[in-house]
């Protein structure tokens, strides 16, 4: 029995070296694999044959019966198998997306949708025959779904949502409310989408990444793994003070960042109805667009400082609507964060655009269980494998 | 030699195995180390041996020559033979503590001194005089000294202290302008000072310890360890937005806490000239001092308020000058805290005086050192056995 479940997580811990040396390196030779993980190349051989069989990896070039494992093929991963749930409630929009384990989307979907003062029930049932669509797609595909992770716009903990001011929901069980044949676990849209831009953007190991929508979260990214705090929710960057005598905002506080460049203040500054019409807009130099988006940068500039001095960032990523507002916001910001930070710190953080866009919580969240099953592949191999 | 040098650093791990347990858990039989490391009778035996004749263990109850490793002796972390130093520059003193391996206290002397605008050269040959009084204190105890951390009141990198503009130094090498017979390590007070609450203070594992002196630093522990940033800059609270229309600060910016809850700005609005003036009005409910130690508290409210909604913090200690005005303080910072974040979060951090005070800096300078020696006692039990 012990030796049995001595060579059990024996088995566990080299099918995570061997994935992770592919997943992070790209094609490579068993001989390759051999040399990476110090395993011996019968051990390989078998470990790679097993991964093959689940459809976890597969071999480049042509492959021919029989010819497995000839000199030189090399093993990636494999997408045929397994895929993930990606799902987000924002305030106004439904989404999914289904990734497969090479990390290739095969299925999205968003639904524009206005859900301020909504019912959970109902939003998550609209949720829910989204999810039901992706599922069909991965049916389809012959793809086992491995779970699901859920977005949403506001701090959570155990699956439960316990404000999102902006959708006027407070205290409600996401995760009891979706019923879906698969595991799904609920975290905050920010921190998803700092992983979105880790996995799948341009960013580096450490950065801030801020998500910009009716609501203004952010993600802390160390070391290429998510800073949560206490209770997973650190990074409220959108409540962080700007002015103790600025508007009233609907946390219950007063002056909060989210209050200066929430989307719904920029949008009322620049009196337009949307974010299209706003960027219209600043793209025709309209004056009170302008002025609003710059406006908008400087408060932004002032809550990262505080940011900033208090977490030392050299990188901050600006996602969500902030990424196409870039050109118009992030002077203020950076004129802002030079003047506040420059004498003491020396050097003031770069501010970029996030490159993977608007899906970038539902990416991140997707990502998070196809990262889940390449660190610990056992169970989904084998229900792979039960299939 | 691949053979001596596998020995070596299985012995060297071995040793901090040993020792670790003997520091977390107090006095231990040998039977019952060989249980909590795993590793067997005899080769406890040996190594307790080699830490009791190195001054870095010693046994409990009456000992007799020969008779060493009688069952049921225990062994404890002993402070005869090794210690470290802790060294402190701030605004208004020098400090130095020697520390045994024990964790005793064996000397310790702090001198006031205004050191604002002073020339750096002349205020670190002055702790140089500090440093050396310790030294002879430690030789008269026939401890060696290990290490020496400084902490100073300003971020610091590689050894230099980039601004403090309390003291009116930018960019100073101060590690280059100590010379000490020992290493010196420079590293910043609230960092240090967290630490100090850490190890020697009733702190929990996850704080933000919050330094009130001239200026306001904060150190962030996260799981026992110091959350340090990209570039060991994290913490700066003193900076951290207030009101972006208020005072100007010393830093370059306006409205930084520091301008409304630093010692400096305290003492104006209070009228007083002293702490220790401030302390004695507001013992006798000076009306200026007790308004001037709630309008700082409230700033600090507000600081700190941006803090949480960054970081996550469930418990947030106040030392340095804080801790003393604690029962002046903490109720306007409470009120403000419940204020702007009772709603999002549903809880409250708590606030508490340092239990450390004032020397938790030069104390968690001197714990550092201690803590490095127990982790990995290899090169200082050989230099031990060598003198």
């Amino acid at each position: 029995m012990t030796q049995a479940v001595r060579h059990d997580s024996m088995r566990a811990r080299n099918l995570e070296l061997v994935l992770g040396e592919v997943s992070r390196r790209g094609p490579l030779t068993r001989a390759a694999l051999a040399e990476l993980t110090g395993l011996t190349k019968s051990t390989v051989s078998k470990l790679v044959g097993d991964l093959l069989d689940a459809g976890f990896l597969a071999e480049t070039g042509p492959a021919r019966a029989g010819e497995r494992g000839r000199p030189g093929v090399e093993v990636v991963l494999s997408g045929a198998r397994v895929a993930s749930l990606g799902l987000e409630i924002n305030v106004d929009y439904l989404a999914v997306c289904l990734l497969d384990l090479a990390r290739e989307v095969r299925f999205s979907e968003r639904r524009e949708r206005d859900n301020r003062g909504s019912r959970p029930e109902e939003v998550l049932g609209e949720l829910q025959n989204l999810a039901q669509t992706a599922l069909d797609a991965a049916a389809a595909h012959r793809l086992t779904v491995a779970g699901a992770v859920l977005a949403v716009s506001g701090p959570v903990g155990d699956g439960v949502l316990f404000s999102a001011p902006n959708l006027g929901w407070a205290g409600v069980r996401v995760a009891d409310l979706l019923h879906l044949p698969v595991p799904v676990t609920v975290d905050n849209e920010a921190n998803l989408g700092a992983l979105g831009e880790l996995w799948f953007g341009a960013g580096p190991a450490d950065f801030l990444f801020v998500s910009g929508e009716v609501g203004i979260g952010a993600g802390l990214v160390v070391d290429s793994a998510l800073f949560r705090g206490a209770h997973g929710l650190a990074g409220e960057l959108g409540h962080v003070v700007v002015s103790p005598t600025g508007p009233r905002c609907r946390c219950g506080a007063a002056g909060c960042l989210e209050t200066y460049a929430g989307q719904e203040a920029l949008l009322e500054a620049a009196g337009v109805a949307s974010v299209a019409d706003l960027l219209s807009a600043l793209d025709a130099g309209a004056r009170s667009a302008t002025r609003a988006a710059a406006a908008a940068g400087e408060a932004l500039g002032l809550a990262l400082a505080s940011a900033v001095n208090l977490l030392d960032l050299d990188h901050v990523v600006l996602g969500g609507v902030f990424a196409p507002l870039f050109p118009w916001l992030a002077p203020a910001a950076e004129g802002v964060l030079a003047a506040r930070l420059g004498r003491l710190r020396g050097s003031v953080p770069t501010l970029a655009p996030s490159t993977v866009g608007g899906a970038a919580a539902t990416l991140g969240a997707a990502g998070r269980t196809v990262h889940h099953v390449l660190a610990d592949p056992g169970p989904f191999l084998n229900r792979a494998e039960a299939t």
